[in-house]
């Protein structure tokens, strides 16, 4: 099986396991593990935060930073394909009494500062003011997309100038940055807050980072805890998330795959495939009257897998357990299968 | 002054200060007032519903149906310029950890079945299901508009397949049955609940009507304790709520005012009025490069009231204090403020 | 039928409809309402705070104190037998996130100094640090005790000391006041909001007052719009609260018809009735046998009406629609009752 | 330095690191980890019940079951030394609106049948009724406290007479069958869900179990995700959790440690330390005329590591990583320290 669901099923290196087996730990709670300190120190580095903490998943990062920047009561804004509101189960409302105000950023998902501009409301007697501006980059459910710096830049700063905070949801942080060839901490200079991911394209097998101010990440702890992120001797996957913070340049590999991944399939008569941003593949099968379902389904058969992203949209996410010749394979799997259909 | 700011600045009339005056009045909470029990009897009656509960405002009318509807972590279906999205002060987050699915549902803010479908969501792991399908009837935000049963029911009956229960926010309820000449009940016929306003056109001080089924009421009337709506010796407030449901017919007379405002200000150069449905009248200024926050001063300059509705809409609407006369004199004198400008 | 059930169940007065009728009204959401603007005035006054807001019940004035005061994820600190935490629905948490830190502040529910200091907590990883303590003052479910100004003083300050606000539910403060002979502003010099109610004993049809700061009361107006708590022409029965507030003296009548009523039950075989502070009487007929259920029939059968107040224990609430004669004749009353059993 | 702080202070064995590195991992969020999947069989098994779902923290299982058992403005009953109370950042509130309702159930923290039934409340109008139950054991607060088997059936079949679901906070539920012998399964008989921690004295680095119906756990699966609790290869962190099952017959160790170490201290000059149920040793040390803030620096002082428990209370957990030597070394430092004081 070739398995393109997400960069999420990616499984630990040797490296990782080993580093896992070997770490040196503590009970972090009393925070006490010296490899999750070492991981929230080189993670917050890494950005040019002050602090980072780590937390066991993505969506507790983000839920997190929308729990601490805004009030109940609040609005946040967000692009309507933003990871947040459409695959956290409603987490906003549920657990920071939050309304979310979705709007389409357009195709790339990154919101103009006229789009925050005019999708910003001011608190009044009958409206809930704006509490906190997400953005996403990459933007997953916009293919992939990696927003430059200066997108990023210039919706956070027109929201700072609004007074609203900014958080960044970078599950793929890293996709974008070795994308666009930008150091990851220019990328959020002008955001407050930013989660990324340690699984996903990186490899390691569980945890994300949530970084910002000292102050910040004090209220973060606090918050993780009450979430039930609060972890023991958190330093064996921490130290997997140490070293996949050396896979960051590797990301490219997944990049180049993706491009190939694309071209080949968008070769295939009835299927169209735009040249991805990064490893994100998205297969338009319209033209072949095929729907995403049946598409997947038939990529199934022939032992390529990918994921429904729409009624005739199907994503397939090249990662570090997909090696280019596979990739190659996947092409000629597909062409087949679609052929002789 | 000509207050034509909302139809919510309506004075009660000479008749509805007797009422009041003069109402036989017990302890609600104790369910002991008999002119509460008479009016939510006749309003039930009038909408076809089982079972109706007064409520001190609109707003609380809509959360209640919201919290008695849904479970948090759901989401609630909404045209983008509902009322309960706009101007509820995110209450559906905040009182019932409902994530807010808006969607621009066209000019005319009637959600068409595909949209329903469209924008429905199963619940998954990932995603918050819907929970609650929020129609408005007439639509405040999209100019009073009135939309139609057929309109109504079939966004009601495809949500109803989809297994998602519909509450109608009719705070202008009956505006849009006297444009349609549609009986109420028959226009609620397919909603599960539907909430209308004493206030406003049918001139009552204060109070609005939450109608469903007599399970549902049972559930409101809980839940309008714990929101602080459980009032004493309401039937004071009650008796005038009798009244206004009297005053059905006589919306006409607003509707026929607000057409004859919109032509007026539509032959104004530089002023653009569609003809309203309803009482509400939506002027644009942006051909005379007037903001609406320039006209709404310009008007109060005059002695007319309105208020502005977008950065070049202003909203005018007609209401029982406001005669056919006085409309003609706006009219006159909007004129001459915008051409001595 | 003579009843005694609560001083909620007071009628308004002649006065109080005539002033209903005649009330000088206008929008209260667009703060246009002058008669409940005096109101607002007047009780701010009263009770020395800067400002005040007009609200449709006790509930909705205590829940919005503590949505304004705390924070999700704090605790309110009050007494277990406290109406807030008995008999709002659960609102402190469904509304406001707020855990209820609920003690024994004894016999007459007033927490002294000591209790307060243990009792709050201080925010750590772990625990919900303490942000706000609720007093109640006449204590109902504590047999409407009347607190000394000394004693909401000394909690108060104590609570100040450790930096948590304070909110005293006044439903009945002024049955407190007239009690204790106290000055209304004196008795709430030290707390920083103060709730009372305009029905209940001072016999307004529908209303409570929420006092605070002038920043506090801009926030609470707010609170109240999402609650569902904002009304058009309210004066209407802002009106009659006018009244009302002049009915602060009469409240000795309820409290000597208290007195007379509690020594005759007393004086019946097998009662046992502690004499009362104010207007609330609670008669315990553990030693006749009689369950407060069976008592509460008893007394049905032969006109007097009260509520049950735990296993053997039942309330009556003396209250302005109840003369001494009948107080009087209710004793005799439940006097054969009981001796005919 | 000897560690008492606590028992999730433990360190994870060569074997569960080995574990660790070796896991056959998968995307859990896949529900494709087979070790997270044979963990939560083996675990469902181990305690009797159809499912279960492994969660980052016991925390998190404890709020998870909260949110799937009750609705939103329902109340919580548990004793008031719980953890659930006490020590998860008011988490019942503020993730599930529950309110709770506290209450001393005595020394061993056991609820009997009467105080369920006192402290039960029938939803009413002005009444949360209880929707949830809450039990612990080992009740930590209390002091380690193992309670039998026909205490948590007696509260259980109790709180199912009167229609209320039962979750047993099981942290140190071993440690509890350990000390009596008691069969998990049987432990748990009546209640419907549990939640047990790995790490503690089993001596995984992270994570608990959630177990229950399953209609139930599959709920609970998606209330993790919301949480942040979905974690990816998370078959790295089972591994050692499967590891820690067959830990459970070794808390007998810890167990008969803890007695030495009670033992120990008790014969020290003023103070005072009863015999414990299991691993946890609570000294008073009050008649010493010492704070425990100042008992512990002075512990602390001579390499002996606990933790305040109160005024004069300190409370040292026996743990895997602490041995019978170091428990007599422990001893005979403390005295010294006490002695030269």
């Amino acid at each position: 099986m070739i398995d393109l669901r997400s960069d999420t099923v990616t499984l630990p290196s040797d490296e990782m396991r080993e580093a896992a087996r070997d770490a040196d730990v503590g009970d972090d709670v009393y925070d006490d593990d010296p490899t999750v300190n070492e991981l929230e120190a080189r993670a917050a580095e890494l950005v040019g935060m002050e602090a980072a903490v780590f937390v066991p998943s993505g969506t507790m990062g983000n839920q997190i930073a929308a729990r601490v920047h805004a009030d109940p009561g609040q609005e946040a804004l967000v692009d309507v394909e933003a990871h947040v509101y459409k695959w956290e189960v409603g987490g906003f409302a549920q657990l920071s009494g939050l309304q979310v105000r979705a709007f389409d950023a357009g195709e790339r998902g990154a919101p103009t500062p006229e789009q925050v501009r005019e999708h910003a409301r001011e608190e009044s007697l009958h409206v809930a003011g704006t509490g906190l501006v997400c953005l996403e980059n990459t933007h997953n459910a916009r293919g992939g997309v990696a927003i430059p710096k200066a997108d990023i830049d210039a919706a956070a700063e027109t929201a700072h100038e609004l007074g609203m905070p900014v958080h960044l949801d970078g599950a793929r942080l890293f996709n974008a940055c070795i994308a666009l060839d930008e150091d990851p901490a220019a990328m959020v200079e002008h955001v407050d807050t930013v989660m990324f991911c340690l699984s996903k394209g990186l490899g390691a097998p569980v945890g994300s980072i949530l970084a910002g101010s000292e102050a910040f990440v004090e209220q973060a702890v606090r918050v993780r805890k009450q979430f039930g992120g609060g972890m023991r001797q958190a330093g064996l996957i921490a130290a997997p998330g140490l070293v996949a913070l050396d896979n960051v340049e590797r990301l490219d590999d997944d990049h180049e795959n993706a491009r190939i991944l694309a071209d080949g399939l968008d070769d295939i008569e009835g299927l169209s495939v735009p040249t991805p941003d990064t490893n994100i593949v998205v297969v338009d099968s319209e033209a072949a009257g095929v729907t995403a379902q049946e598409f997947v389904e038939l990529c199934d058969d022939v032992g390529v897998l990918g994921g429904p992203f729409g009624e005739y949209h199907t994503r397939f996410t090249t990662n570090l357990n997909v090696s280019r010749a596979e990739v190659k394979e996947a092409v000629e799997l597909v062409a087949k299968a679609v052929q002789s259909q």
